[in-house]
């Protein structure tokens, strides 16, 4: 059963930092898994931290550094000397390694390689630095196991074997020709059920799907999810086997994604989580409600430039907050569903024209419920031009914040940006702004 | 490399089904991975795409089928006898066979169910129906390998032998005791490399997470996700094995967790994709906008209560926009980060009253930094008095939105609705009329 971190356990632990007492601590957290472990560890302060991954077994302390989250990883090894770094780094599989390295200044970076005792691993992680951190290079690892085709069964075992301590997960051993390019795979199963003798030729398996080492993480984890995969082999241009990747790897970059697009849609700068900093989290918050408020100022100065209408007809002044908040709403829709759809791997796209009159089409429809709905509400308390300037209003405010939610998602993704930005307080400042024009314009053409 | 749809390719498919050449689609797709196949018949209509399934090869049908959307799935479904749809679900997981047959009228369920061939499947099936789907037991599936503790290597190479064909993918072999409860697990790689001789009982490893049956989906997916698991074994109460739980389940979870998040943070009442219909996007819209607009309306009779206010001071209205966005913001943003840490695994709950401080004192900082700015804005173009409502105004709006923002998706989890729902327009529209009270509120006060 997962593990479940209670207060007086954590206060237990916190004693036996207090009072020194490493055996203690090695007996009650040694056991747990890495995660549990970390658990533990965000909850306690650096130094106390640091004393209890001191007392730790290097492998699991190794462990507790893989799945630590990044910014309290970097704090926590500021703590320790390049030399226990490395031997943390010994116990880890090259791709996580090479996360780590790439978090550490260039000089403690190099002093870290040159400090490991596994040579093997030390090629492994400067072949892997050479890769963008979020390319399918900079996910794999290069810890797999590979088979030349012209082996035979026992070949490959043996061969897994001879790696058992440095390929911990196995899923399937890939089949390579004389020059390391991918052929296919051979699945444990088949591996187990076959007779020792068979020739890899006859049992592997040539339908695999590869990844490209450039290829973006997200689409790696995109094809992985797709297919159903639990490991990917990552190949170059000229087809041969560089690395693998995970799923737990690929999950993890999902995770991150909707982290991302959580952050967007919800006005923060940064990603942030609920146990930051309140200075972390006021920081990410400020640019967004001061671009609102820079959004709502200019607002202010649009709606005093109609301010003889307003001193005319002071009722106008009731509906303001129905028009903003009718175009927010909207234009969060519609740019939601861009946003998810150039996220997902419709690789057949109808186009923008497509969506473009589906949105307006569907705005049509729902402009004409609303402004008939307000119309209908009015009638009963407002007089009629009113009633007739905010219906129409609604509706051209429906039709046009429909028509910039899918917009400008389309045009944030041309030009590079991630379109979630355009699910946020964004399109909501830029659809006030709009709905004001579109409001006091038509009061000014229908009320004279 | 992964498939890509074109549009000659469709065109050929299209052009093959007209003409009546079934040889020609088999040779097209034929060899094509199920998710390519369900890509091309997301482009074709009910009809085409039943002349596709049927001149298939009906183990390649039951893939469509598994992986086909929800909805597609039942519409297409539909259009097949209940021998037919018995003759997919004969090739098929026990899991994804439940899931199909949960979709289905009872009476078709039963009539597919008793024309399997497969009396064992039937079994598993029924077995299955009985778990809530969206629980641990409604995501298993019955086929998986076990072994005794007091077999040998070689009886569990035997019996991966005998289930070969029933069980696919196999990571590990799961060990169970006479009373056929979960001890632990034996890793392939470990039965390659053990003699064949060894006992169970010495090469098995009895660390092993593994789930309940009744727990939720969204707690597997968490947990797997958490400690990287490919697969998780699923007991019952009493410790017995009941099925296994594979990780591209547990990401379709993910997916649909995150796809149900978006959903509720963009003012959807349902979960909609760019691929549906007009008819469905805008139904799925209306519910929000009518929200809105009941909140607008509310709004308006709310400001029409100040209505002396405003003709007595009419630039009162310039600044509307500005309060309500600023509350839609900063709600928002306090949400969020509650729905996120409501919905991680955080165990270790510091509680609501601490992060309640930490909003509240977030939003002190935030509000201070709004309101002196944009006081010092409106001192250059309007008098002091109204500069002085409207600072005033939004210091209060801020730390009540937050306020707000923060108890709204405690309160819902609380009371088991998705607190996700406090992330999108129901926020914005409670934190507009809250604005508005505050600042008119504020005005009488100090303009009288």
């Amino acid at each position: 059963m997962p593990f479940e971190l209670t207060k007086s356990f954590l206060a237990d632990i916190e004693e036996a930092i207090e009072n020194g007492q490493p055996e203690l601590i090695r007996d009650e957290i040694g056991e747990l898994h890495s995660v549990d472990i970390n658990s533990i560890l965000y909850e306690l302060n650096t130094e106390q931290s640091k004393y209890v991954i001191d007392v730790l077994d290097v492998a699991v302390s190794a462990e507790i550094f893989k799945e630590l989250d990044e910014d309290i990883r970097a704090k926590f090894l500021r703590e320790f000397t390049a030399a226990e770094i490395a031997s943390f780094v010994d116990e880890m599989d090259s791709d996580d390694a090479a996360d780590i390295l790439n978090e550490q200044r260039p000089n403690v970076r190099e002093e870290v390689i040159r400090l490991l005792k596994d040579e093997e691993k030390a090629a492994y992680i400067l072949d892997l630095l050479r890769y963008e951190e979020d390319s399918a290079g900079g996910l794999m690892a290069k810890e797999f196991i590979k088979a030349n085709i012209n082996w035979t069964a026992n070949q490959c075992i043996d061969e897994i074997r001879k790696q058992a301590e440095t390929v911990r997960k196995v899923f399937s051993v890939y089949v390579v020709d004389d020059r390391d390019r991918l052929l296919g795979r051979i699945s444990l199963k088949e591996l187990i059920l076959c007779a020792g003798s068979s020739r890899v030729a006859d049992i592997y398996d040539s339908e695999l799907i590869s990844v490209d080492a450039f290829q973006s993480d997200e689409e790696v984890a995109r094809i992985m999810s797709k297919y159903d995969l639990v490991a990917v082999p990552v190949i170059n241009v000229q087809g041969k086997l560089l690395g693998r990747i995970t799923i737990d790897d690929a999950v993890d970059v999902m995770n991150e994604q909707a982290e991302i697009e959580r952050q967007l849609m919800s006005g923060h700068s940064e990603p942030v989580e609920s146990r930051d900093t309140i200075w972390t989290l006021t920081r990410a918050r400020l640019p967004w409600l001061i671009i609102g408020m820079a959004g709502g100022l200019f607002a202010a100065t649009l709606i005093g430039f109609y301010e003889g209408q307003l001193i005319a007809v002071p009722a106008m002044a009731f509906f303001i907050p129905l028009i903003t908040a009718t175009g927010g709403n909207v234009g969060i829709q519609s740019s939601s569903i861009i946003v998810q759809s150039l996220a997902s791997d419709s690789n057949f796209d109808r186009g923008i024209y497509h969506q473009l009159v589906k949105s307006i089409l569907g705005a049509l429809i729902n402009g004409l419920a609303i402004s008939v709905l307000v119309f209908g509400f009015n009638l009963m308390f407002t007089e009629m031009a009113i009633a007739l300037v905010v219906a129409i209003s609604l509706f051209g405010v429906v039709l046009l914040s429909s028509l910039v939610g899918t917009l400008t998602p389309l045009l944030l993704h041309r030009f590079n940006v991630n379109p979630a930005l355009a699910s946020g307080p964004f399109i909501t400042t830029l659809n006030d702004l709009l709905g004001i024009a579109v409001y006091f314009g038509i009061a000014r053409i229908l009320l004279g």
